[in-house]
Order: structure tokens, then C-alpha cells, then sequence
């Protein structure tokens, strides 16, 4: 299933998109019964289970082109996301002494978030170097502490797309990589979360990223120097993933930073990021 | 006014302290208007100055001893922190050379928090060097973004004591600090919330941290080399805080870690921050 949360006629809603329509969450349950959120779903396998049931015989209402896109999920804990994950992009930022020998983690705040075509405000008052880093992001499907690599995918609900969007100077000045991390607006996710059943085997993903239609990001899921599964397992060593938690799983070579000269982002400019099964999250800074 | 989230009857709540009894939150308003945590409740002015009109008639009806503490405040983003912001903390986990030039922020995930007198998990399969931090704990009290510093304590809703304990063997291997702060159960926040009407000119309060009644730290707030009102102008650049938000100031000088040989926390240990004007913060490891 391909899942989108949206506004229409200035009501927030989730659903399902089959072909260029939209199955409201509402078509599924009675009022008092009805999730608010996607998060709230993930929460509830057995609303879930119902959705599977139903699902094949009901058509969408909603065309998809009437919609605003929300961020496609809301977390209730900032996102998490991993740092130095593929090796060109770690050379290209500095050197081969850089390559981690643990996994890095950072979070962004929840006033990140911005949908599918919403606006990267380019906060020119804070940063000089604003820069873009296109990510697949996992989505957790159940709550889950102290798991082994191998029940690692199994605690996956779907994936979706997230431009980890990064303001170079602040990284540099800070240490921490919160702040730099965490401008507002910083973290589109969209346009869809897929479910993991849709995806197969994830490491065969490819992950492009452009810029003004400019390719700038190429590499596959398969070059993490921590997979997917190592991810969510070194994650939930003591520390509790909850339904709905989204881990960004890091960027490859090819950000604006590391280009010679570099080039950062700039008004107007228009960032795409694409990964096949999932769609294109596309973005405008202003 | 002194708040407090609690546990009655298998109940949560929030109310105020008046002397050994707790003024529910209820009490102030008809079911259908109350707000249901402290971080709705300080998002919504009217309801507060609603209820500062009323208080000083009222009396509390829930004796204090007879319910459990819940985390004193959840907020809706993850726990901020301010990382060596105490020159003799930073001297004794390194050396001088160390001293920030520019704030450093992480976080600590939500499932971190644990109330007054809940307990510290060892998690000892995944650490070997838990150890302790006190600290003063800002909470904001409105949405604001890009504010001066002659602005910021105007943004401060209230005060907290926090425990920001820390994994240093994973703090090393890691980083980036978010996994080393984020063991479940390893952010204590409490007893209470103090508005800042009662405390004054936070720069005047001691801190001070005991193990099984050992004083470990003692500190005064004027020693921050980011004082409060530049720690909140810093974060707001670029980055909305959001009523209830909570960040932690830093840490004194005296953690385990820096002891010769450095002393960790071990099971049954006892530990308590004491912030003049707040209380006491005690929990156990275990």
C-alpha cells in the first residue's frame, strides 16, 4: 500500500492512493473508531488487518491532483537519521580516516517536516550554505527494544523519501549536528510511505537526487556502509523504537558542499529527490 | 506556581502544589474544556490566566504522598541539551582546548523520561559507564523564532530539574551524543515546574548532584559559559520553540566519569539533583 497524508478543503486527512485516487482513512472505520494519524494506524495492527481486508474491493474518492501534501508521516519522536553512511560521501566531506567505525546518529526536529511540494525556506538570515542530502528513510512498524539484525526487517512498516536538508556552516560551527539539522522546514518526507511489501529487498534501491533537473546524487541502497538491518538493530539497543519512528538512512556522494566550487542551495532552486517504488519528493527553496 | 504531573488510582494528571496537597487540573475547568497535559495547557494563555485568577481560593483535595510522579513534563519535541557548557566540566572531561566556541545541542529521545523517585535502568548488556549529570532545565512558554537575547527570558514558561544521564563508553564510540543520552529511562525530569515568577534571576541558583548521598556536584548557575538567555536566542535562530519544549542547560563539574578512577553508576545506586527554590530529583539505578 502506498500511504499519503494531505489537506483538502482545509481538512487534514491520510489515506491510501490507488492509481490517481485517493481512499480516505474515514471510507474505512466509523467516526468514534477512525485513527487521526498515520502514526495512530501503525499503532493499531488490528485496524491495520482491517485495511487489508477491505482494501481491494473499495475505490478512491479523492483525486490525488486535488490535495496538498503533508508530510507524509509525523513521528512523535524527532526524526533520527545516520550520518556518514556511504563511503564516497564520508571521502568526499573529508577523508578515508573519516569512514565511521560506529554508527552515527543525529536527530531533526519536528518542525522540520514539510510535505510532498512543499517549501525549503532558505533562511538566509542563519546560514550561507544551506545544502541538500537525499535519503531513503525506514518507517517502524512496532515497537520494539534490543532486537538482533536478523528480526531487524520485520520491524519495518514501509519507506519512504526524505531530503535531509543541511545548513554546512552550522555543522561546521556546532559539532553537534542538531541545530545545523533542524532549520525549520529542513526535512521534507514524502511523497508516499510505501509498505515494505511493495518494496522488496531494499538494498537494490537506487537514490537520485537533482537539482533545477541537474543530476546531482546517484548511488544505491546496497553501498550503506551500515545496512538497513544494522541500523535497527544498533538503534534499539536499550533505546525503545516506537510505531511510527522514522530513521533516515544517510546520503551519498554528491552534495552541494563537496562540488568545486561548492554550490549551495539558492532561491527558486528546485530539489528532487527520486528512489523507484516510492516516487519523487520535490521541493521548492524560497 | 509549583506543577506537577502524577499518577492516582491509575489515573495521570496534572495539578498544582499547594503545601502537601495537589489542586487538580480538573478542579479549574469543565471536562469538555480541560486541557489534558501541562504542554497543552501552557500552549493555551487564557486557560493559565484563567487559572492564575482562580488559585489562590482554592485548596488542594489530592494529598502529594499519595500519588506516584510522572516525568514533570513531556514535551512534544525530544529533550534539548546543551552539551560542556560548564568550563570545569569540560576541563575534567578533557582539557581546555575543549571549550566551545559555539553552543552545542543535542537530544534525548522521549523515551528517555522518567518521573521523580521512577527508576535509572542499568542497561548494563549495553553500557559499562552510566553516569550522571545535573541540571537546570528551561521550559518555554511560548512559540518563538529568531529572538534576541534581551527577548528570551521572556520566552521561559518555567524551571525543571533533569538528570541527563549518559552512556560515556557509547558517548565515545558514537560521537554524535544521541545515542549515548538516549537509553530509555535515562532523562529523570522533576519534581515539579516552577514558573519563573518564583525562581527570580536563574543565574543565581546552586545545583547540586548526590550518589547514595555523596556530593558528587556542586555548581551555580552563573558559572554557564552559555547563559540562559543566549542558550534560548541561539536555538530559536532558524529553529521555532515550541511552548512546553524543554532544554537542559548542561553540567557541572564532579561527574563519575571524571573521578580518579572514574566511579559509574552501579545497581541501587541513589541519585539526587537539588535545585534551591525547585527540590530534589531522586532515582534509583537499577
Amino acid at each position: 500500500m502506498k500511504w499519503i497524508s494531505f489537506r483538502i478543503s482545509g481538512r487534514e486527512s491520510f489515506g491510501i492512493v490507488k492509481g490517481d485516487r485517493i481512499i480516505d482513512i474515514s471510507a474505512f472505520f466509523a467516526e468514534s473508531e477512525c485513527p487521526r494519524t498515520l502514526v495512530e494506524l501503525i499503532s493499531r495492527p488490528e485496524k491495520l488487518a482491517h485495511i487489508e481486508k477491505q482494501q481491494d474491493a473499495m475505490h478512491g474518492a479523492i483525486p490525488c491532483k486535488d490535495v496538498q501534501f503533508l508530510p507524509a508521516i509525523r513521528p512523535s519522536n524527532n526524526v533520527m537519521a545516520v550520518g556518514k553512511n556511504y563511503r564516497k560521501h564520508v571521502i568526499e566531506m573529508g577523508s578515508v580516516a573519516d569512514i565511521p567505525e560506529a554508527i552515527m546518529i543525529f536527530t531533526k526536529s519536528s518542525n522540520t517536516l514539510v510535505g510532498h511540494k512543499g517549501t525549503i525556506p532558505l533562511h538566509e538570515d542563519v546560514t550561507n550554505e544551506l545544502d541538500y542530502e537525499g535519503e531513503l528513510a525506514v518507517v517502524i512498524g512496532k515497537e520494539v527494544t534490543n532486537i538482533s539484525e536478523a528480526e531487524a526487517l520485520d520491524a519495518i512498516f514501509g519507506f519512504t523519501i526524505l531530503n535531509d536538508v543541511t545548513a554546512r556552516d552550522l555543522q561546521v560551527k556546532h559539532k553537534q549536528f542538531y541545530l545545523a539539522k533542524s532549520l525549520d522546514g529542513s526535512c521534507p518526507v514524502g511523497p508516499y510511505v510505501v509498505t515494505k511489501d511493495e518494496i522488496g529487498d531494499p538494498s537494490s534501491l537506487r537514490i537520485q537526487t537533482c537539482v533545477n533537473g541537474e543530476k546531482r546524487q546517484d548511488g544505491t541502497l546496497n553501498q550503506l556502509i551500515f545496512p538497513i538491518a544494522t541500523i535497527i538493530s544498533e538503534l534499539s539497543k536499550g533505546h525503545t523504537l516506537m510505531p511510527g519512528d522514522v530513521i533516515a538512512t544517510g546520503t551519498p556522494d554528491g552534495v552541494g558542499k563537496a562540488m568545486k566550487p561548492p554550490r549551495f542551495l539558492k532561491e527558486g532552486d528546485i530539489v528532487t529527490v527520486t528512489i523507484e517504488g516510492i516516487g519523487t519528493l520535490e521541493n521548492q527553496v524560497m
